[in-house]
């Protein structure tokens, strides 16, 4: 009998995954207590629980409660998961949009760049309260994050209370071990899953890299080669037809990822959306053209706005009982290593931690994404064999670059900040006149939730 | 199909536990080239393979091979086990028994202190053989040692031939598992396996330490001291009757593990013949009655002589058939570990490895033991959570005195060796005079071996 | 009595200060043998070093010697100089000028950049053959390189010889410092010269930080705020008239240095004109006007070639005796430092060395510029106090581009060279296939100078 | 014009050894702040003071002010000097002489061993309380130590005030330099001072090793051999006649000093008194007759007390005017540093400070003794090469001793310090008993300087 806290339990979409996982799962079984700010959607999701829970399919069985009252919701948690949005789509429209008038596009906006550091001048004062909730109530609590931006979000948790049992956990992996799985398809005719392979995939959030990777006594990586040879000109799209990253918004078609490939010899594990965010803009972003050349899309916020609309249409129909809710698993690792956690049964997964020396490259205490052994109340971080030195440079700087964006914003020191603003690859075409333009505008089209913590009038004057 | 070269193939015990294990397997098979300088003994377990093959219970079945030529055996080898005993009874007694005339004792003299040192000295030289041949004939294959010094020897692979696959396995840390087992069901009366336990165990080979262990939500450290009420005074016996140790040479009552346990609040993960080696001999070796009354016995070479006889008077029985071989599982993970290298399934156990910064607390490339992940063709270490600090002290002052002990063999300086051989713990007690002629006594003992590599006239004058 | 091995000994300037620096010291003899690919020169300034030792204020006099064999001149040698110039005005002018069509500009174009990048290429492969002969006829010499790139010619001597007793020499700290007094002396109207003040200067050659600053009880720092108030508009010139820089390419008005340090708190340590090409082009060195606007000039390869002219014609003069040569020290330290290390007292002052640690944020064994203390045939660094964090990802990122450009040219990799040179912050602006095209267009513009390291036609296909 | 508070100002004899130092250095004065819990002591030697003052050789003048209140006395203090003696001769004769009666014999008592450990727990509280002071009453101070234990009490300081401006000084390694003085001399018949020679020393406190040792070209290490031919067997006594040890209890033969130099070819840079304290005591200290094979003498209380009795009766005079203050430089380094860190120029010296990796063996933070560069208010350590691997494994283990020791005191945990306790080399050869009853009894022989801190009847039983 476990108690989960879930922070951000109105979520649309993710915490009805979440709660079909853990029904299916055996030998669980507890309390789910759903916390929101918007506490109708709690709500929403808390009916849609109880329908889980009739579900003959389902295994575990768990109560689901609605707090009003984090304090409460915390109180004699095992678990906290935490999964919000901070701001609303105002905020975030100004975090993707905002810097395309200056010519800097981006196809996600959440991680790095522009509209990562922004997004996290707003997430982070509110995960220091988290943190110092979780030390106070439930220090002994597993606390699993999934907001974005993952490194500094996990970062600030362990900053506030050094002793949090944290971790932050991303899919974007997976991605890049079934793309694996669809090479070794494609040129040997072998299926298999991406549980089958072993990878050995380290560095940072989004912009992680495999430097080996084997299915049997296969190389892996040596089939992308000639897998490019066949692919790399019109694209690989791992899901549906050709061509669908044209209508397909978070379609990709791996052709930045193959391209990093053949220049570094190591394949860059995220999803490729994300990965062009880390390099300069003019490499696979200067403009929309380009874009379209590497075969992929930027999502734009009315897109997500719209998609929302419709997530939460069909939450209300599930939860009125209008539209019955399908029991499945859904790949992610969430549950599993809830599992592993309570001791039943090891688990190794890529998730992010502080550095204890797992990446001897990268500095002790910087968030970084390898392998880790999860065991009965334990969570041991795996060596990770160095990255070619190319790479390296390549995810150190982003890494340091995340490093000071979290050390002005601890500070609330807004020049500290902006120095990491104009450090970002994504903005090196920009003057610092530019930059400095941009950085206000930004920082102004979200005031609402940055005037309570910075003093935007007193440094841009 | 795969080879696996068994350098040690005479081995008159280990050799068939381990092709029994083989045989237990699913999914193996191929050749085990059996190489000794031993060569009918070598013959001998190849006949009681072959009885192995014939074994309705076998599953994996292997074509046995003798070879008199190592560089053959080795040839197309994607395993190599090594296991040898270096030098004969003959040296083994001058390393475990010269030092007594000196007030010196030893339960095992094979690992650290004036045995282990000699033991080192002849040995070393035969791996740096080893690992050059491995690294001229079969770059790619596991290599896995069992011989001990387990630290030196592994030590000598990798400095020799720095990209090896190598790693020492050792099962001292089960005992340890074990051994937490029974507090558990002493304490609690829960059964349970050491699979079912998590623990952290590291350090270096048979001075490892645990530092955190459950079952379930149960923390098993805790329950020591009241187990240590009940059992201190007269020793806790893992197995058979108590009091055993005062007839089974290899048997201990557990009271050094406790009695440090009470010092430092972690369990040293070995057996206590070995604990004591790497400590003061005043503190639990200082004659034959406080080894009595710690309740352990020192291990004489007079019944490994005589256990060998009967191993080799049942081989020869098993190899003509005149007995029938029991096939069963042996407990050890060395199959295991196969397995996982050939990609079927994880594993996580501990084994002897090059410091990476799996242990923080102790210099790059000593060799450690910490748990490893065993994964397709990939062994990653684990990070291992910081050691208090008196017990730290007690690891590194060990660790570095067997870097050390490697340094002057290496070098073949017999002054540099002496050096460490009178910073050994068990030798604090003599005066530098005792100190030296002990070690030119034991020196001259085993001249037979040392003095290809050695200059010992110019040294000892 | 010393012997001085002097490594482009036909050095058209730098030559005969040093001969003038070492004729001004006490205590010193011996002799200079001086080598060069232009005897022509070298046998120039030995006629100039015999009017030296004519000269009635000369000290220390030395037997000037010209060797056509580099191994006769470092035979014996207690000191090695190394100063050369890689390649023609030819080659010099492709690195300058040759991304200039692609918008991107260099004021000096040796370091870093493409320029620098280039440059490195040339040089490496002739500093490998120096290294190699220094281990192998004087492997006890001290090695003093004042060529450029610095760094990767440190790295090179360290890579090929790791014993060698080598480090580099420039002199833009110097400036830096008396930067600082002149502050200090339109500040607060007091006078110093630069040895009058402390500094910690750390970072890589021409990007080093100065991080503290004291004359006396007066922190040097907290002066430049109010002086910047003063003088940042227009730039302060060191030497000279206001605007100098309009017509002396050398000068600078310090504006980008005070622009760096209003923005990160630390001075940087180098002439503005260097400083500029270790960060992204649009940040100071978009295009000429904004060269303009920062108070600085771009140096010309012709302006290069014109003073050479200059300065052969007056070496010319002063070999025949038609010119008499003004003995006068110069302010470098080089001599200082020969007599620091010949035991004549102790000397601390920044070079560039290894890192062992004295830079604890930067990976060991990279070149890096602190301060060392010089003493009796021994050098030691001196601990620096960790950067800032957003100066620690300015120097980190250059640094580790230049381990990167390092190690393609080591491995001959122009693959991996062409990584280095489009993550080149100077390039930033580039796409990739610009860049690829500016990398081969100067690739083939000194081809004659790497054709026999790299298989040019192979990489660019 | 600066302040100097002297914490031990009524110290008997260094108080003024310092006062007549500062008399003789040019360009000071200010405020000698005498404080000491001992009133009348500390107004004896402001008495003193103003007889320096009318000294016609005084060159610079100070007012000597005692303070009954430490707050006041380092109210704007520039520098605090801190010298005291924790306790009284009855807390020293236990400390030196309790041990005795199990057989364990020290030389000086107060560094390492039981009696190093002992001061050590009275000590610490009291410095735990200077840097509290520090911090609040004068953060910027610059603070001297002198009282040994010395790394434990700088530990101290750094650990409760990481911000303190903090080393240790101790003379020690100047008499090492001072033998290699002596050794050029009688070789070569060289006279040299200490200054005149390069020494590159490292290590911990009263444990500091000379790798390499320079006079001009001459290395001094290689004259050590042919030296030892003539002087090893009666030993080679720095001051005064041979066998002056007999007579003399500080006086020594050097004759560790060179069997160590045999042993590990490095210099140990102590006196030979301090140096067995760090190694087993079956090496050098055997028993009473062992000592004095090895040419030095126990210095006993006994000879303390005395000695004591006649530097008060001297100061009386000196006070009163019985007796004429004798000016003259005493060749400690205090006031050099002072001026050094007033921007009066360059110092290097070595000193005891935090490691930050200038010894790249050692562990981060601990309290290592090397050579730092002292600048205008600025102290720098410099990176020393490695130690021999055997001598590393010696002072390690002595140093993260000395850091559980101060982890003990710290948590004020009784267990912990004793762990520390029987790890002390000098007690290998006891039993866990016999060390338990000795621990014991040097506790409740000082408890009254222990019991406010430690709760000895709850840990003894």
């Amino acid at each position: 009998m476990i108690k989960i806290c879930y922070i951000g339990g109105g979520s649309k979409n993710w915490a009805r995954v979440f709660m079909g996982d853990l029904a299916l799962e055996k030998g669980l079984g507890g309390e789910i207590a759903l916390y929101d700010i918007d506490i109708y959607a709690a709500n929403r999701n808390a009916k849609i629980g109880e329908f889980i829970n009739k579900d003959e399919r389902t295994i575990s069985h768990f109560t689901y409660k609605v707090y009003d009252n984090l304090d409460m919701a915390l109180l004699g948690a095992n678990f906290v998961i935490i999964s919000i949005l901070p701001g609303t789509f105002k905020e975030m429209r100004s975090d993707v949009h905002a810097p395309e008038k200056y010519g800097i596009y981006q196809a996600v906006g959440d991680t790095v760049g522009p509209g990562g550091v922004l997004r996290a001048m707003r997430t982070v004062p509110i995960y220091e309260q988290f943190a110092k909730k979780i030390s106070q109530i439930c220090p002994d609590a597993w606390v699993i994050n999934y907001t974005n931006p993952m490194s500094i979000c996990t970062k600030a948790l362990y900053d506030v209370f050094p002793n949090i049992k944290a971790f932050g956990c991303c899919h974007e992996v997976f991605h890049a071990q079934e793309f694996l799985t669809l090479v070794l398809k494609e040129q040997l005719g072998i299926s298999a899953t991406r549980k089958d392979i072993y990878t050995d995939a380290s560095g940072i959030n989004h912009f992680t890299w495999i430097t080996s990777a084997k299915y049997k006594d296969i190389d892996l990586l040596k089939l992308i080669p000639p897998f490019m040879e066949r692919f790399f000109e019109e694209g690989y799209f791992e899901r549906g037809e050709r061509f669908q990253f044209k209508t397909d918004p978070f379609a990709y078609g791996n052709k930045v990822k193959m391209d990093l490939f053949k220049k570094y010899g190591a394949l860059a594990a995220a999803g490729d959306r994300h990965l062009v965010e880390f390099l300069p803009s003019s490499w696979y972003l200067k403009d929309p053209q380009m874009v379209k050349d590497w075969c992929y899309l930027l999502t734009t916020v009315d897109l997500r706005e719209k998609m929302q609309k419709e997530q939460i249409e069909e939450s209300e129909k599930l939860a009125s009982g209008e539209k019955k809710f399908q029991l499945k698993s859904s790949g992610e690792e969430g549950v599993l290593i809830i599992k592993a956690l309570l001791g039943m049964g090891d688990l190794i997964t890529n998730v992010n931690m502080p550095n204890h020396g797992q990446m001897s490259q990268m500095p002790k205490g910087s968030i970084v994404e390898t392998n880790c052994v999860f065991s009965n109340d334990h969570i041991s971080p795996v060596y990770s064999k160095p990255l070619p030195l190319a790479v390296k440079n390549l995810v150190y700087q982003n890494l340091t670059n995340i490093d000071l964006t979290y050390e002005g914003i601890k500070q609330r020191d807004l020049n500290k900040i902006f120095l990491a603003f104009i450090n970002q690859p994504l903005l090196s075409t920009l003057t610092q006149e530019e930059s400095k333009n941009l950085f206000k505008e930004m920082c102004y089209n979200t005031k609402e939730y940055l005037a309570p913590f910075y003093d935007l009038d007193k440094f841009f004057g």
